[in-house]
């Protein structure tokens, strides 16, 4: 028979930066195992040295490839780096995403590099909480640098990008009206601009709008002395991309040497606590579903009750359940 | 002094149809305003007499512009339409959407045609409830189709596309891949496909593409017997966008005679009402935050207590709070 072996086995290898360990307790986590749940409160003791970086973009705007690029610069500087890239994924979209991944794997010999891609629409939408933890499982691993790449659109990509001690924004030139209309949701939170594509005419024109929109003044953050700068970098700068990790040293050091990293940190955790507490009870909803949901459904289409009303009652009941 | 008009006022003239009450019964749901509760249960109890479409696309697709030209074809068979647009929002991209929305303020001055906008990104994510609350008082305010428009991405987005009887998919020919990547997620859930811009050469392509997809067969759904059309639609072919129309009352009638339009229902029930229990869940939490959340982040931070174990307290605390 095929045991699996217990979550708790595989703390120590993790902490020891084993990659075949890290890659399954990652897996645990993110089908959310409660097994794991207690090695994941020991790796998070163990957690908090990383400086943890969220690198978003619309799709189009050549994230990957900057990651990829900044993660051989990191490397060349002799610290390490882990990625947790978040893939919007379905069943079909195995295709499109493979090409990136595969570019990925040139750099992904390297024992100083953990490549992760996790998908999105987790069940039970518990993808933010399973990134965070697999940050956590890297950052006890002892990589230096943990980045959190995503597409940066929808609530779960944002959520995961403002855990970020740091986060880099990545526009391209020439992207249409639509795009930057979503991007816009974004920019608004990034540490660091970074114009990508460099090499294209119109990139220039990129740097400048950001700059003016940036001059117009973002909205008032109490904690925000830092001034947020506009890179400019092609795929194949590699100026550009080292700059980007000066610019990064540099913010962390901001973030400490202002005391604003414990603020940061305070929101940070916050958030987190509030997003595992809503998939806990989006669990327990969907355990006490079928014993308390269906009277309700009956009631709410025969239109009887209205949904709201509904949700009150059923939560009523599930307390009273979870109290019993 | 200016007191606001009680919503319960707005209840009769929402239910004549007039788009001023309409208008401001919506952004009342919108805001989430405890006082319009009521008034909401009432408007459900006068709903489900729409047929509620779901139109999606990524950026770019040409959704916004197949809506418009669909609302004009809805009006030239003398039937009545709304359209809730969820827009990707935030300060910054007033400007980018703005266009789209003065392109439809054509047909806006038709009483028959009602047009509302909702911002993405709500206060505790309430958009999702909110854009259902907006269907149910277009629904009881008696037009007869009630049109959901996203783009598409993100899990909010497709959550509230899912809430729809027919659900449109709009495809346009030759975007990205990492594009095409994000709109696989949202593949899948189409009663009817679209493919805009048919005028262009690389069409077919994309009609060839998505016929082959769902050839290969889609995940096995019970309650589908309904084989999924690939309509072909230039925004300037008017047979198109009725033939639209056509396809989606035989979509319309197929879940009546299949009696599929049961469990479809009880299905998106379940979902609204878990969805909404969820928002009730954030709320308290959110108002709980500073009595029960500071002394748990304070061992947090310090790494006492991991995230997990300290959300679980937090709703321990809450619960019981909730009860005295």
């Amino acid at each position: 028979m095929n045991v699996p072996t217990p979550s708790g086995d595989l703390l120590a290898p993790v902490l020891a930066g084993k990659a075949r360990a890290i890659a399954r307790l990652i897996s645990r986590a993110e089908m959310g195992s409660p097994e794991c749940l207690q090695t994941l409160a020991k790796i998070y003791r163990s957690a908090g040295h990383a400086h943890v970086i969220g690198i978003t973009g619309v799709p189009g705007s050549g994230k990957s490839t900057l990651v990829r690029s900044f993660a051989q610069a990191v490397r060349r500087e002799g610290r390490t780096i882990a990625v947790v890239a978040i893939d919007p994924s379905s069943p079909f979209s195995g295709g499109a995403i493979l090409g990136d991944r595969i570019r990925m794997l040139e750099i992904a010999r390297d024992p100083g590099v953990f490549i992760r891609s996790m998908a999105t629409r987790g069940v039970l939408g518990g993808l933010a909480r399973a990134a965070l933890d697999a940050v956590d499982i890297l950052d006890a691993a002892g990589f230096d640098l943990v980045v959190i790449e995503t597409v940066g659109v929808g609530q779960d990509e944002v959520d995961i990008v403002q855990a970020a001690h740091s986060t880099v924004v990545v526009s391209a030139p020439g992207l249409g009206d639509d795009v930057q209309a979503i991007k816009a949701g974004i920019l608004e939170i990034a540490d660091i601009h970074v114009v990508s594509k460099a090499d294209r005419a119109d990139a220039n024109k990129t740097v400048t709008d950001l700059t003016q929109m940036l001059a117009m003044g973002l909205p008032e953050i109490s904690d925000k002395v830092w001034v947020t700068p506009v890179l400019s970098i092609s795929a194949l700068n590699d100026d550009g991309v080292t700059g980007l990790l000066v610019s990064l040293d540099k913010h962390r050091a901001f973030l400490h040497e202002s005391g604003n990293i414990s603020k940061r940190s305070r929101r940070i955790a916050a958030h987190r606590i509030l997003m595992i507490a809503e998939e806990v009870i989006r669990e327990r909803l969907a355990v006490d579903q079928s014993q308390v949901m269906q009277a309700l459904l009956d009631r709410v289409l025969a239109r009887e009750v209205d949904p709201h009303s509904a949700a009150v009652e059923f939560l009523a009941r599930v307390n009273e359940n979870a109290s019993k």
